[in-house]
C-alpha cells in the first residue's frame, strides 16, 4: 500500500482528541469499546524501527500519556497496547482500556467474543483532551503539510 | 493474580535469547510462528505506566532491538507488537514477524485463522542472540534475585 492510498494518510480515523506536528490521538467509534483510542504517526512509515530514536520516544510518550489518561479516568482492569499495521501499514498504536466484563476479556479484542459484554463508556472526549493536554501540552491546531 | 502465582515470575516462558538484570527476550514455542519472541520485564508490574520513565525506555529499547533483529534476519511483511497482560498481568511484549502467507495474516495472531499458513522458521536462536548482543551488549548470566 502506498502513502497515496493509505487511509491513515487520508482521514483522521476517529474523533480527534489531541495532535501535534508529529502524531495524533483519536477516539475510535467502537460500539463495544467506546474509549478505544489510537495514536497515529502523521508520516507514512510502516515500522517503529523505521523511525529514528527521537521520533520513537516521542510517539511512545504520547502512547504512555494516553494510557495514563485512560487509567486515571476509567480504572480499567487492564490496558491493552498493540501496533500491528497488517491491513494499514502506517504506524499506529491501539490503546484500549479493558474490563473483566467486556466483550472479549481475557481475550484480546481481536479474539473470539466471550459474552455480549458491557461497553464501558468512559468520559466525554473533552475530558480526555484536557487530561492529555495537561501531560503533553496544548494540542496544535494548524498542522504542517504531510 | 499475585506475583506469588504469576507464571512469568516463576518460569522463563520460552527459550532464553538474551537477558539483563531488568528484562529478558525469549523465543516462544509456537508451531505456527516459530520466530515469535517476547520481551518480559523481570519485576512483577502490570502496566507500562507502572514503570518509571527510565525503565520504560529500557524495556522499549529491548523491544526495538528485537524488532530490528527479526526484521534483519527474516524480512517479514510486517512486525506486530502487543502488550496485553489480560491473562498474565505482568508486563511483557509480543514481537511477531508476520508474513502474508502465515496462518492469520492480515488478522492478528489472536484472530481467526485465514488458512493453514506457512510457519516461517527464522534463524537459529544462537543467531538471534548474537544479533541482540550486538545491539544491546552481552547478555547477563547471573541475574539478581527477584
Amino acid at each position: 500500500m502506498s502513502a497515496q492510498t493509505c487511509e491513515l494518510c487520508e482521514v483522521t480515523g476517529g474523533e480527534l482528541l489531541w495532535q501535534d506536528a508529529r502524531c495524533r490521538v483519536i477516539r475510535v467509534a467502537d460500539a463495544h469499546y467506546p474509549a478505544f483510542c489510537r495514536v497515529v504517526w502523521r508520516r507514512h512509515v510502516a515500522e517503529m524501527t523505521d523511525l529514528d530514536m527521537t521520533d520513537r520516544a516521542h510517539l511512545m510518550a504520547v502512547v504512555w500519556a494516553t494510557e495514563r489518561v485512560l487509567r486515571d479516568a476509567m480504572q480499567p482492569d487492564k490496558i491493552n497496547l498493540a501496533s500491528f499495521g497488517n491491513m494499514v501499514p502506517h504506524v499506529h498504536w491501539h490503546v484500549i482500556p479493558r474490563f473483566s466484563d467486556d466483550r472479549h476479556f481475557p481475550q484480546s479484542v481481536w479474539g473470539t467474543p466471550q459474552r455480549d459484554g458491557l461497553a464501558h463508556a468512559g468520559p466525554a472526549s473533552s475530558v480526555l483532551t484536557a487530561a492529555l493536554e495537561q501531560i503533553l501540552g496544548p494540542a496544535t491546531d494548524a498542522v504542517p503539510g504531510r
